[in-house]
């Protein structure tokens, strides 16, 4: 039996990689600082920035698979946080205690902002890593500690480079949820001219995305992303015209944000060939679904 | 006055950074585990290893500037050594407590193995870094830690990617000591083809390349190397030369390592151009310091 450990399950990623894995025929181990109440996976309680409560979880549950979504995501703070740092070292503290306690196989979660502002589409292989945050810094630092660690440890090791996804439940004040709000209650969305290239993939496919890589046996790098670049003019065009509210958007009202970078879009060869994985959503269906999200009543 | 604080700096390349930091104008303040006895620098002792100790060390010295240069350098231990990713963490200690205590500019000290395996130049900015060993990996991570976190903390920052050296007080298992010692006793010298393309710069100029760096305002990854890629044939041929016992050397009688790549060479524009630094070593000057230095008796 395959047993797979996810940290970070109730955050924004790690929570859609749960039934994928189940699907896949994982038993699945969710981590969080405070459990949720789901009776399709076990779940722990461990606060990862503790020294030493990675050893304590990864011996409770001894899993042969590690998936690690945990880190810092704070919307507006994650950026320049400095709990990226402590990110970056309990990180490594917990692959050593998975490489210690005989573990198989981890997979661990990036992001695009490790490239930096490139022209082109991002190559795993062939672009350099220009990280311009610290939160990108510090995830390329945790990609090469982690895969200098687990090559040396013989644990197989492959990192999810995901580029920009929405959907589901957000944080308000992005850009998909805050616009839909913005037009669902009959307000002006001042937008940028959203000349901006990006990938935008739902999160429900990044959730099986990443499951799909870590029931593989692909190693490295990986970017997550749809393959489809696409203006965020375009994004906000679909959003708009699904909501018949075309009127109320904005374009170039505001100035595009001088770290945004005009282009950041992956090559997705990697994700389609080796892992063999191919969205479920196309961008109207997952517009789609990311309206009806935001507009359903929430439990309390 | 301009106070430079140099860990590792009883180390092979450290101590080669302390009379040209004093030329530079700086006053140096030296640490390692154990000082040196030396009239002309201040010496301070810490293992930067245990949690506290740079805080500590850094609110004795007060420095300025910040020459990171102490790391693991066991020969045949620190390719692989697990201290390398102690090395990581005791860097960010490091560097958040000068950033604390208003240090203005900090130099690391990476390494060409941040390369890995390619072809060509090693270029600082357009090269992507696929290190192929765990100490690769674990400078890699370093740099970009150290850049993220610098930025973030408004400190100027410059990493200076060292590739091949010699001279000096190399340990004796490496190439050019071994080499020297086999040819001093009459004993064949059984080699590779050495057909594999380094750059190798004099460990004093090493030293000096370093200095000047940290004396510039140069920011992010430098190349240290000679800028004459050479084969390695060209390195021995000219050491059996001078010592005239070019008979003494096979080539061809060891194979090539497997993981020792065809050709590890840098770009040097960064160092001539932008820091100004020019080695004061030819090649045979070079290897004539290191047949000096090596067949100099040595004090006890």
């Amino acid at each position: 039996m395959k047993r797979i450990l996810v940290t970070g399950a109730s955050g924004y990623i790690g929570a859609r990689t749960l039934a994928p894995l189940r699907a896949l025929g994982f038993e699945v181990h969710a981590s969080a600082r405070r459990a949720r109440r789901d009776t399709e996976v076990a779940w722990h309680e461990a606060d990862l920035l503790v020294p030493g409560a990675a050893a304590a979880l990864v011996a409770t549950v001894r899993p042969t698979h590690l998936l690690h979504a945990a880190w810092i995501a704070t919307p507006g703070v994650y950026v320049s946080a400095p709990e990226n740092l402590h990110w970056l070292t309990a990180s490594l503290e917990l692959a050593s205690a998975f490489a210690d306690a005989g573990g198989e196989r981890m997979v661990g979660v990036g992001t695009c902002f490790e490239y930096g502002p490139t022209a082109g589409p991002c190559d795993e292989q062939r672009t350099p890593l220009h990280p311009n945050t610290f939160y990108g810094a510090c995830k390329a630092a945790t990609w090469h500690a982690l895969d200098g660690l687990l090559r040396a440890r013989s644990v197989e090791f492959a990192w999810a480079r995901v580029f920009y996804l929405f959907g589901g439940d957000e944080a308000p004040q992005r850009l998909v949820p805050s616009l839909i709000d913005a037009l669902a209650a009959g307000r002006v969305a001042e937008c940028t001219a959203g000349t901006q290239r990006r990938d935008f993939l739902h999160v429900d496919d990044v959730g099986r995305a990443i499951a799909s890589l870590a029931a593989s046996a692909v190693v490295g790098a990986v970017n997550i992303g749809s393959g489809r670049a696409i203006t965020l003019r375009a994004l906000i065009e679909e959003i708009a015209r699904q909501m018949d509210e075309s009127a109320l958007v904005r374009f170039g009202a505001r100035p595009i944000p001088p770290n945004d970078p005009p282009e950041l879009v992956p090559s997705v060869e990697r994700l389609a060939r080796e892992v063999g994985f191919a969205p479920e959503l196309d961008l109207a269906a997952g517009v789609a679904a990311a309206i009806a999200a935001r507009r359903r009543p929430r439990a309390a």
